[in-house]
């Protein structure tokens, strides 16, 4: 189904009820640019740490505009054996509310919208009838000038701005109501005294009789199922991607908040459940059978043995997909075929099981390794960033870092090292690069070989870490203030009454979290992968 | 007549015609946004200096990109008496040549991007089919990678690239062409021995009889008169814009070169003439009899008496444009009426004449004041940036520089000088304004009365003026040296023989200009205009 501007709040509810009664949900955007670096090479080096990664990503990629956003609900019919799926394509502009709401800039990368357009992308429909929108700072903006400006016209001071939450504080009850509340407290006191479970309906306060408040006792037994109900719905549903750091950060950055520094510690409940595509694919026991995991051919080698092409039917009244007329690279359409590889992978995984299973759930423990590790594009020996705990920390003492004159070329750096047959070249930038020899022995023969030498100068990862780290305690407590008082400010926002109806639908992707930056030696993701599917083949 | 990726090869030799032949030209831009900046207000201060307003925009306003760019050519048929016109829309998109070609990134203004989808720009025609381009230092990078590519294919070191210039250095001439070549130089000397003034007609050098070299003898007449055509030739055709500053920049910036440093003082022979039809109107004797100058209403008054509409009609093969039906904001259309409305006003200006003239040319002396002066919008007494000579300079003896905490507002400037009657405030940042006092003498006693505050501080507007000079006299001796620099590249580029086919039909607006930065006091423009046009009531 196509979101516009025009059909957006027809639809809103259709949205909200689609999100509400899937199993899981999966999610694309189409950009206008990747990289705003003078190319996207330099945004990718092989030996970037997850947090560096995700630095440059945000220094880097958050200028530009997710201006398509798909949204696929997929729920699951027991009866009839298929998913149900509910596609939606959102267009995405910053059309100005107003003359004093925020005039958004945004940038385009030739390369990106040159690679659309040869796709069919129409970008009439994203200016002419994208669904502008705010994020929670924004809107807090925009609402403060509008009380201003009603507080003025009211004859008030241009100062005598009420916070929000203000109107927490304890009130005076208005002589009016007085009685309205003194019968509403009898009542509650004599329903405490009764020994029955029943429950009590208040009056309502207002002439509507659509919302009022219902008392309830409930034993310590049902507090508790309560209370974790409650939690697992904060939670959220299982959010899937497919290659889908960008994704998320975008999304996040563009509809709800700035992006976390990821070197501030910060521990945050983690309420959001992401999946990668791609590093599912990527990793054991698929990583050997799929050659080729970019999105496209990802789907089509999933329809194919040892593989089953998972059953999905459109819901009543929304338009279906033809993956045989492929549509890629519309932000809906990807999303409905990232579906489709989780629902085949995951499948996959069930005729592990003995007996066998046909259908593993978004909420079986056989997916739960692959929760919230977010596929890195081009990265040697690192996976994935790790949104829920450390990241991973590979040893890298084969690895050297060089500098060098501006003049020199990998041609140069080959010649350098031509005496430790096999290198790999990671360009850093214009003067640096690390180099990475074949064996570890080596690291030590070239740093002092290289003692005496002018032009160039050569350190191990492990020096060249240590010396960044220094460089970062120095600065990290000149900032650490400033960000504990944006913390604070997040914290205060959040408490607001206030939730636009532009943000809604992307409420499920709300909390995104802080990764610990501690750097502890923690044992490989393929190893441990490989254990858990040992595990999984033998215990069941 | 539309000018997109696929036809514009097609259409170029039509482009160069119309040019070639056209006694004037008319621009008209449209771009991706205006400012970058918090606000467009921030971008414009009352009492901005044209230096100052022309630093602005190079800062903010160059990252746009200008995607639409409207040539109307304008020619003269005398024995008509009416003008042809040939009107071209270029769609312009900088889609990458290829992986190693400039991947450029532009900026998009939503609100500027939300207006154009108003009018129905198309977008999709931006991007699908946008004409690519590359300025002069772009495509001379281009051009070397190529070149070092074809070297090191031919087993050449990466070293080797021979700089274009070298080619113009004394060659060899190969053995066999020797005998080609003495045949040549016979023949010239004979011709020389010769006492008639004919003509030499060499042997093509190559296979095609297309191209080959004539020799003429003339005599130092016939030498001075050909020096001055093509002196004449140089210095351009009449360029005519409407409110063409921004579009100006744009053009230079976007498909020439970097836009020069104007407070520079260098001295480059004007080759350009352009003339701004929103100055014009501004003017005496428009100004008096016309209310609003915004290209619309403009082109709408000036068909009314006492002016003329102008006899205008498109050539053979061209669409013609309807006035009635307006297109307005498609750059063609824009350029289309700008044209007319200088039309009419030219002819305007002859009825002054006795006898009155109904027709004034593109090269009437008429019309000379009005040259590469360029209106600036929103500067309270300074009506135009002068491309070819010092600045205006009024004497804002009335004006006061004020600086406070940044909590101040408008109504706290009121309330601060309440005391010296009507006052105008023009924002310069958060914690500074410019405020003009009605009277030059309440001056001094702002500024003495303000000696012992402490919020805030004033000063008069020559002191703020002489110490922006201080600070810019210390900055201006680093930068100095890194532009003779890149002049000596400019100038060692142009030399070059190389030009791109998407540059030639920009080729009108190669040189823009330095303005002087020195602080003259000078007549202001009004009365000057004034004194021109008494001249021009009593001496014709």
């Amino acid at each position: 189904m196509e979101v516009i501007r025009s059909n957006f709040k027809d639809n809103l509810s259709k949205v909200y009820e689609a999100v509400e009664e899937a199993d899981f949900l999966a999610i694309d955007g189409e950009f206008s640019g990747i990289s705003d670096g003078p190319s996207v090479s330099a945004l990718t080096n092989g030996f970037d740490t997850p947090e560096e990664r995700y630095q440059k990503l945000k220094k880097h990629s958050m200028d530009f505009l997710l201006f398509q956003f798909g949204l696929c609900t997929f729920k699951y019919d027991h009866t009839e054996e298929k998913y149900i799926m509910k596609s939606f394509n959102f267009y995405i502009f910053p059309k100005p509310f107003n003359r004093s709401s925020p005039d958004v800039k945004f940038v385009c990368q030739s390369s990106s919208i040159d690679f659309l357009a040869n796709q069919g992308f129409d970008f009439n429909k994203v200016f002419r009838n994208g669904i502008p929108y705010l994020n929670q700072e924004e809107e807090r903006q925009l609402r403060e000038q509008y009380d201003e400006k009603r507080s003025q016209a009211n004859g008030a001071g241009s100062l005598s701005y009420i916070s929000p939450n203000a109107t927490k504080c304890p009130v005076a009850i208005p002589e009016d109501q007085k009685k309205f509340i003194d019968r509403i407290v009898e009542q509650i006191e004599e329903f405490l005294k009764k020994e029955e479970n029943e429950s009590l309906e208040l009056e309502p306060c207002t002439g509507s009789k659509e919302r009022y408040i219902v008392i309830s006792k409930v034993d310590e037994e049902e507090r508790k199922r309560r209370e974790q109900q409650k939690q697992a719905k904060e939670q959220g549903k299982l959010v899937i991607g497919h290659n889908m750091l960008l994704d998320v950060m975008h999304t996040i950055h563009q509809f709800y908040c700035p992006l976390p520094d990821v070197s501030n510690p910060l521990s945050v409940q983690m309420r959001l459940k992401l999946l990668d595509t791609k590093l599912m694919a990527s990793t054991q026991p698929f990583k050997d059978i799929i050659n080729n995991t970019s999105l496209a051919e990802l789907e089509k080698r999933l329809k194919e043995v040892p593989f089953s092409p998972p059953k999905v039917e459109s819901a009543e009244g929304f338009p279906s997909y033809d993956t045989a007329s492929e549509q890629l690279h519309e932000a809906g359409y990807d999303a409905y075929i990232t579906g489709l590889c989780f629902i085949s992978m995951a499948n996959f995984l069930g005729s592990f099981l003995s007996p066998p299973k046909n259908h593993v759930s978004a909420r079986s423990k056989l997916i739960e390794p692959f929760f919230n590790k977010l596929f890195l594009m081009r990265v040697m020996d690192i996976p994935y960033l790790n949104l829920q705990g450390p990241d991973l920390q590979p040893k890298r003492d084969h690895v050297l870092h060089v500098t060098f004159p501006k003049e020199w070329k990998t041609s140069d750096l080959y010649q350098l090292f031509s005496a430790f047959g096999n290198i790999q070249v990671s360009w850093i930038d214009d003067t640096s690069a690390f180099v990475s020899l074949s064996q570890p022995e080596q690291v030590q023969i070239a740093v002092n070989t290289s003692r005496y030498a002018e032009s160039y100068r050569i350190q191990t990862y492990a020096e060249y870490v240590e010396k960044k780290h220094e460089e970062k305690r120095a600065k990290r407590k000149c900032t650490e203030d400033s960000w504990k008082e944006m913390e604070r400010k997040r914290l205060k926002t959040q408490g607001a009454p206030y939730i636009s109806q532009s943000r809604y639908y992307y409420s499920f992707l709300l909390y995104f979290h802080q990764r610990h930056s501690a750097f502890e030696i923690v044992h490989t993701w393929h190893f441990s992968l490989y254990v858990y599917f040992i595990n999984l083949h033998v215990n069941h």
